[in-house]
């Protein structure tokens, strides 16, 4: 009877589905008898119905929540639909990418040439944590940030047209891991450090490692209005040489305050074989220090000129730090991966990797102690708050914790990289009558495939997150994928967290096979309010203005010479160039102003020069300026690189080059 | 009863489907009410559901079919799983990628080199028809070959590591389209031309196109064992500069010929604004040519010495080519695009971009009338077969026919690009016994969302067709997918060809975010048999043997220095680097030999070198030497860049550059 009424349900569901325009309702009506058919011959279970049911997007349904992922050591930064777990970008960030004539002769090479690293061209990046722009603690849809890992660099992208516009340098670390973490009105992005160097990454014998490496947590200041990164308002903090690793910056209650953990308080300097590899030497101490950071107060100090200037960057130093007050250490479980505030900013969690516990403090227990005073130091003398001066309660999940996410029931998620799983908890405080659970407990253990490294949350670092889903960004896939080589994919699994207690469920594998990515925000779709086609004819994204160089109709498309200097005026429409044919002289310099007049959605023209290492994605409305010198003579063939119509293989020129 | 009887018989498949172990099997057994709840909350249509049960992969569960997708102006080769249009993988090609280390200090820049143009460095390309290597007119899963259409540049993958070994640059031609297409034992692998230029790229003005402008077809011979173009062993015939287009090799009946077509024969030089552009140019006559070129005579003409050698390359003269007999033309529909050889190798099949038909030549007829000669010539001496001659049938399909693919039940499909559709439509001859339909007769037109430029079928390019699933690469998305800016991704639409008649089905939208995919291949998983690790510790990716400096165990990790040199033998494991410290003189030449000694599958590691542009992805198994000048002085991290264990973070040293 149970599953007669079961039927019934599925029946009328379905009959109610119907509204929507189906072009193959079947003679009887209710559930196509062919789909059974085919759940049969591909032996779905029952939970795999669900989850296909859960997933599955329509053509042209849209997905209600953007994913923005981290691509690691692809140096990019993935865009993905929530629940249909599908790529809708890959947007180049610190490696060129010529689909969207990222690098290749249009305004990203400035972009690029910005990330030298003293004038040497680096080309990728290792991308970790995304940041998406708040205004009080929720996410406003305005822009992303990333960092790169492997040269100690920021990227500001513009969520109007996910297009990078700024790589930053950090002059004072080669090396970054803890950013980007934004603080609740994206005053500002903050980076935090990872392997320590002398400041300036300065040559220094490891011998001096005690004495001349130092951590450096950078605070970027925003500057929203123009869409970048302002130095000159950026400051850092020098810390001990500690191997930092996440951040987190607190919010509402704990707004204000930044909190780190670090890995490396023993000052292990390896030295494999003829010493304990780092892996050995920096897990000796039981506990590590978890950073407590009034970066508030240290913007008081910085602007009272209390900073010294390094490499051009405002530095305060470990000293007036502690003086100041801005710095506090507490004892935290060995090797910790995550420092996750809790949405209300009332607790800080920490998932120590070698314990099985992830423990929790109280940003209220924190203040009381500091006010208090009278803390013993450690070498080199911050103030150390005792654990049970902190601590507000520790939960015992499993092998491998790393990182924490919250939703709007009141439970936390884990991901236990050893045990393979997403462990979902509970918290305590205000968020106790949230679930029907006690506080402060484990709930469910769920298997995830395999090595899961972050997890993310709908909205999940906001002020207000979404519940719905988790995504278990998982390091290996080993089994799960066709064989495709001894290079294998990440896999994304995506998770319905909307039942309570042991309900989670993994709905979807999606592999990544482009990236390792670190971590990701989930955003609600509807905050974002991209650009559909560039505002105006003759748009430069780089200025996110008309460009007084474009050529909006094709009567003021021309050529001109100037000297030994060739400059071109070109309209770009389907299906043609204007102008067609383009003659210099060897040894010429041109300038090749381009634009796209189109104003229709998806009218995007592509420009590929061949030989020259030059291509373009001029989308609807944009202008772009290439600027280079003919040093190669012959006959080349410019032609558009995007599928734009049926004559779009006619849509070519050729560039002559006279010896 | 009809719905009752439907349910009863849903119910009773899925009952069946329970032997897989599902994870919460609802109490009541059948279908989960929760499923049904999800279908109605989330408006699933009844085609919808079958579309989802169609296509969801469970975790785990491996698709039968790879796609081999190009991917465009990214330079790059995507592998997809079917049904579950999963992106598995993107393969870097002819742009650097650093996932895969590719091109950042790795073996991979060796290929890239290969690549460059007269010594310009070229980090980019634009991929357009990828070919696998077959087997008596199979696909046999051992390579996959890429054209560079931006440069005439060849590229070769091997599948057994899905890593790409050569990029060979067209010696005489700097622009290409029609490539790349095998013969049917992989003896070739075939490079049409585009956008004519004198041959070599050499300057000559537009004024002397007729004369000094000229097509090249190449055919690569291909080293099966050295999994090498041979180009000792290669040709090009000269053809006239009629731009020509897509060319397919004949099969069975057919093997030695191959079939191109073109869209310049009124030989049109553009010059917009002063003169009629491209676009109108190239249209003006009703008819262009298909070329018909015996390749088997061909390869005997090259093999007696008859051909030229042009910059290192053996060319086979126009006049030669007509005077041996191995070309003839046949006119054509007007601004033709796709050229498609039929399973049998009986038809080849022309869509022309701007006549509603496909036209079908007859391989037979062909032959016949080759046989009885006395034919008109073109304006260049080609001897011109009259259609009549040629002809077996034409289709009118609807607006903007492009390319055709064949299933196993006598259809074909074409793509029409301005009808945003595909046509099915019956096959005669051999075929019609297949079908129940009328031979030469349309079947159904699918509407797909938007634009769609080629399509492609499972084994669709073989003597065998698959059937089951045909993929439509559309151009436009428009309004398909979440809003991410004003450069959309295409669309890859999956369309169910399984029942006969006029049942075809979209099944599932993918967006592709990364690339503008023109054309792929469908293979059976099965046939391919990637390696899972790298046979042997210290495998070399390029030699595909064990590499000379290989450290297979760490006792044998070492640094040694040679005047200013410095040689490192690094062994690479979970979690550490031995040697774990390297320290050089600024100025040092340094040698770097790293070896991955696991033999677990998925235990990648990366060795990413700050400050140096320097990231590597070591497979199981594998190899890999970085050389480089230590022109930066300071103290710098190396890391792992793959997350490879609880202590991935740990896994990293120091490279100290003394001043």
């Amino acid at each position: 009877m149970k599953k007669l009424l079961t039927v019934l349900l599925l029946l009328s569901t379905l009959l109610a589905a119907c509204g929507r325009k189906s072009t193959a309702t079947p003679a009887g009506g209710g559930l196509p008898a062919d789909a059974a058919a085919v759940a049969a011959e591909r032996g779905l279970t029952q939970d795999d119905i669900y989850a296909a049911l859960k997933t599955y997007t329509p053509s042209g349904q849209l997905d209600p929540y953007i994913m923005i992922a981290s691509g690691g050591q692809s140096g990019q930064v993935l865009v993905l639909g929530v629940p249909s777990m599908r790529i809708l970008k890959v947007i180049g960030v610190f490696t060129p990418e010529p689909w969207q004539g990222y690098g290749f002769g249009g305004s990203g090479d400035k972009v690029l040439e910005e990330g030298y690293v003293d004038g040497k061209e680096i080309k990728w990046g290792d991308t970790h944590h995304p940041g998406l722009s708040e205004t009080k603690g929720e996410y406003d849809g305005q822009f992303a940030f990333i960092n790169d890992k492997a040269n100690a660099r920021l990227a500001v992208i513009d969520l109007r047209d996910f297009d990078t516009k700024q790589i930053i340098k950090n002059p004072n670390a080669i090396v970054d891991h803890g950013g980007t973490f934004v603080t609740p009105n994206t005053e500002y992005v903050v980076e935090g450090p990872q392997y320590a160097t002398p400041i300036g990454w300065e040559y220094a014998p490891l011998a001096e490692y005690k004495d001349k490496y130092r951590g450096l947590i950078t605070f970027w200041a925003f500057d929203r209005l123009k869409g970048r990164v302002d130095e000159s308002k950026s400051f850092q903090i020098e810390l001990p040489p500690y191997w930092q690793d996440l951040c987190d910056a607190g919010k509402a209650v704990s707004d204000g305050w930044v909190f780190c953990n670090s890995f490396n308080t023993e000052l292990a300097t390896g030295g494999a074989p003829d010493a304990p590899p780092f892996e050995a030497g920096t897990t000796k101490n039981d506990t590590d220090y978890l950073h407590i950071i009034n970066w508030k107060k240290a913007e008081e100090v910085f602007q009272a000129g209390k900073a010294e200037t390094i490499n051009g960057m405002a530095v305060i130093r470990l000293q007036t730090a502690i003086d100041e007050g801005l710095l506090y250490f507490t004892p935290e479980p060995k090797s910790p991966h995550g420092s996750d505030v809790t949405p209300g900013g009332e607790y800080v969690v920490v998932g120590g990797k070698l314990d099985p516990h992830v423990t929790i403090y109280s940003f209220d227990k924190i203040q009381k102690a500091i006010a208090a005073g009278g803390f013993e130091k450690d070498q080199y003398g911050v103030p150390v708050i005792p654990l049970d001066q902190s601590m507000e309660a520790q939960v015992e999940l499993g092998l491998g914790p790393l990182h924490t996410v919250y939703d709007d029931k009141g439970y936390a998620y884990t991901s236990l990289f050893l045990d393979s799983a997403v462990a979902r908890w509970t918290l305590g405080g205000p968020y106790a009558s949230k679930h029907p659970e006690q506080p402060w407990t484990l709930v469910q253990k769920l298997p995830v495939q395999y090595n899961i490294g972050h997890i993310a949350a709908a909205e999940g670092d906001t002020a207000s997150p979404d519940g719905q889903y988790v995504v278990a960004l998982n390091k290996w896939s080993i089994d799960r994928f066709a064989n495709v080589g001894p290079l294998l994919p990440q896999n994304f699994q995506l998770v319905d967290i909307s039942q309570t207690g042991d309900q989670m469920k993994v709905l979807y594998d999606l592999p990544i096979g482009m990236a390792e990515p670190h971590y990701a925000q989930i955003i609600k779709a509807d905050k974002l309010k991209p650009f559909e086609v560039y505002p105006e004819v003759g748009w430069n994204p780089d200025t996110m203005s008309v460009d007084p160089n474009a050529v909006t109709e094709p009567a003021q498309a021309r050529v001109e010479r100037n000297g030994s200097t060739v400059e071109i005026w070109m309209v770009v429409v389907r299906s043609h160039y204007t102008p067609e044919i383009v003659e210099v002289n060897q040894g010429d310099h041109v300038i090749w102003h381009l634009t796209n007049i189109e104003r229709q959605r998806d009218a995007t023209h592509g420009f590929g020069l061949s030989g020259y290492n030059i291509n373009l994605s001029l989308e609807p409305g944009e202008a772009q300026t290439v600027e280079f010198d003919a040093t190669q003579p012959g006959t080349f063939a410019f032609f558009c690189t995007e599928f734009c119509s049926a004559l779009h293989l006619e849509m070519a020129g050729y560039f002559l080059v006279k010896p």
